[in-house]
């Protein structure tokens, strides 16, 4: 067997074992109850301390270098050994204890927040998230050496690959400067416009069937693939058998039906990935970036769109009868609302991105130095009131605390979400160019030609060339903010 | 650290890896899109493979016989390392093509089971099962030359340690010479009893409620475990989060209930051992006979009873309204119809162990080669004429077919189901015998008297003894068949 080859079979074993600490952690997160958390925790950390020592084992180094001599014919093996060797690195660099500890850290720094987030309780939760960015700070120096990239744009990279601050910071600048005035000017003119509420209550069963119609309508595959209700809607499991999750207000039925949207989109990715790699580092999808793309493709660009209305309101009529304001265009309205929040991820479209450029431009400084986690508070506070006039004085809760992802050890993850706005915006205007029948096609509540498209050009790509490659054969370009401007203007002015 | 510690250490990453796969396995059986089953497969594969390589590494068997030369004081940590270095020989004497061959050929014969049942088509299916047939012999074999066993007793013992054909053999004669006459009795006397039919359909969401409400009754610990549904009720999870199913037929009511409280039985055992020794060998439940006394205790012993009828009728009546048939003395008639059949799993107590008592025949037979797998047919019929006088002739799907057991590869343990019946009846009388208030006050609907024996002399117990010891510590006496005769005599005739 040759050195690739061999390196196959450990990857393979390697998906197979994630494939079960996914379903185990998808089930910690909507079937489990709460007694049975403990030993859970125990049992998954043994899993993944048990996949990282077969991942770092010092033959993998050996069998890559061969590989890298066996001189493979193939773009897609190629692509793949690259990919192995990226993942073996970025784990066998760190020390044994520094990885245990990082991972002790974030476990006792994301159970404080679940608690001292409601209690609005800074100063305990403080020394936790400072001990715990210190780990993700050492192991990011020694993975920068590894990789001769800063300690931060080596996080960013684990997260989004190929992105770097050289490519996000010019790029978020454009965002910085035009957004301001462009929120002044939708907000001034959504002043003039007449929002109907909806009446009565929406039983969490009803919405679960609006939900499943609407999965439906967007092609999900329920022979692999469900949905359930977790705290926090993800999209979780393996592409053969993707678990999708959303929660339910009963007050009203339009957030849980666009999350389900915004999950089938990660969903139909994952479904779609290429069947013949799927347990090969080639065969995943493409990071966060790409990912968020394709949950934002199809919530912000498709399901918000004018032609989607129409397919929603007939979808919301019969699941909950007729009421004045299931009209497509009182349904576009609630879904066009722009406001300056405290809350990410109540966000919607257009002031979202400051919510990311306040997060990076922090973590930015935290990794240079310039800040400390002691800082963060009050550099929150002025970054809100500069960029959104709100602010956070000892409003931890609705202010640094609000994001799972610090406490859980998560730097240089937040960029993704925009960087996915924007390669959305892209993707959907070179799609709906390519083929003139996608967009009335989703006015019939038809996605097939949409999803023909991003199959071809996103989903069956898996990991095989890197998203500048990926958006350049998909849409002629390199990445760039004008499509989400362009398409933000268009909507709302 | 000590050899005994290192094993210890040892035994719980397994079981760590082991809970992972147990709630991956009831995630099979209950939430999965059956297009994910072809993947699920082989991650399950993968981790159970590499469970018993970690199981059988020599050093265990090293750090074993060092840890026999430390004498421990403590009796838990002498059973622990008894159980250690079973559980290690079992698995490391077989050599790894052998373990291979067996899981495929299990695979390959159960997954034609499925199809091939329906079809009544023996005739494909014999050779499957004659070649996995043959992997488990050839395993039994050697695995009895290791623990000085014949190959039949190894595998009765390694589902319900401390049993064998010595032991067997006499107390199932003591049934096959008296149930007989017993059954045609019973029938005699059960012409005259008037039964009333049940009216309407019962939904399995109320069925369900219905479950639920006996699941509490009977102490089941919500904190810890869940109801679910499956194609085949089972009782899995670990001890800190017990999975059990159920499946609902809307045409009627009584075998979902008994069979969430025969589950229940199970749930309860796996959520009284003992805290403390949960991730070691000494802490699990004590081999699939003593599992099993559990689960009938709970169901046939007292869910059976006159006592508790009083409270499953006001349970049927708060879930579907009152009806004629909704009375104490008619459910206990619905639940204590004796009739022959053909199928074991539908069986009523009384005739179930001469279900039990003919595949102990057969696979004694088996191992003695005294009958190979093609005869099986023919003296499945035999038997069958003789015990129930039904013939199967032709009609391997009411047959030899039926079971799922076989074409797992599971043979051995079919006793441990009459085992357990006997067990449960001698432990029923003990306890009752013990505390008075036990009877009555499950006619009140309060199992806690019940459940504070069960606890201490069973559940609390784990593996600590031997299945002897703990009959004699909880009865007074070893166990015997006439219990279980007494209970059928007292309650039927």
């Amino acid at each position: 067997m040759s050195a690739y080859q061999q390196l196959k079979k450990i990857f393979n074993k390697i998906a197979d074992l994630r494939h079960v600490e996914a379903i185990a952690d998808w089930d910690e997160q909507t079937m489990m109850p709460q007694g049975g958390g403990e030993a859970r925790a125990k049992a998954l950390a043994a899993l993944q301390n048990h996949i990282h020592e077969i991942l770092i084992d010092r033959r993998n180094g050996e069998l890559i270098e061969q590989a890298k001599a066996e001189q493979l014919a193939d773009s897609w093996d190629q692509a793949n050994l690259r990919w192995m060797e990226k993942i073996y690195q970025e784990a066998a660099c760190l020390p044994a204890d520094l990885v245990q500890k990082r991972a002790e850290a974030s476990l006792r720094c994301v159970q404080a927040w679940r608690v001292m987030r409601s209690e609005n309780n800074w100063k305990d939760f403080q020394p936790l998230l400072a001990e715990l960015f210190n780990y993700i700070k050492e192991a990011a120096d020694i993975q920068a050496e590894t990789f001769q990239l800063s300690p931060y744009d080596t996080l960013i990279d684990s997260y989004s690959p190929g992105f770097n601050q050289s490519t996000i910071t010019p790029i978020l600048k454009e965002l910085k400067t035009t957004l301001p005035s462009l929120i002044q000017k939708i907000i001034e003119k959504q002043k003039n416009e007449k929002i109907i509420s909806f009446q009565g209550s929406f039983p969490a069963s009803q919405q679960r069937n609006l939900g499943l119609s609407l999965m439906r309508v967007l092609g999900f595959d329920f022979n692999h693939g469900r949905l359930d209700i977790s705290h926090h809607p993800f999209c979780g499991g393996v592409p053969t058998d993707v678990r999708i999750t959303t929660r339910y207000n009963e007050k009203e039925f339009i957030t849980s039906a666009m999350a389900i949207c915004h999950e089938t989109g990660h969903a139909r990715y994952e479904q779609g990935l290429p069947k013949d790699w799927l347990t090969q580092p080639v065969g995943r999808a493409l990071g966060m970036a790409v990912h968020e793309s394709q949950s934002l493709l199809v919530e912000m660009q498709a399901c918000r769109s004018q032609e989607f209305m129409d397919v929603l309101a007939k979808a919301v009529i019969r699941e909950f009868g007729e009421q004045p304001g299931f009209t497509a265009k009182n349904l576009h309205i609630h879904y066009t609302q722009v406001k300056p929040s405290y809350i990410r991820v109540d966000a919607d479209e257009v002031t979202y991105p400051l919510h990311i450029i306040l997060r990076y431009e922090l973590e930015q400084k935290l990794f240079n130095n310039e800040l400390t986690i002691a800082d963060l508070p009050d550099a929150w506070n002025e970054s809100m009131i500069k960029y959104f006039n709100l602010s956070t004085k000892d409003n931890f809760k609705d202010g640094v605390m609000q994001d799972v992802h610090w406490p859980s050890g998560i730097f240089g993850y937040f960029p993704a979400y925009t960087l996915g706005a924007l390669i959305a915006a892209q993707l959907f205007a070179a799609a709906i160019k390519a083929d003139k029948t996608i967009l009335p096609q989703i006015g019939k509540g038809d996605f097939s030609p949409l999803f023909a498209w991003l199959g071809k050009h996103i989903h069956a790509q898996g990991s095989s060339v890197g998203y500048q490659q990926l958006l350049l054969d998909a849409t002629g370009e390199e990445l760039r903010s004008s499509y989400f401007l362009d398409h933000i203007q268009q909507r709302y002015l």
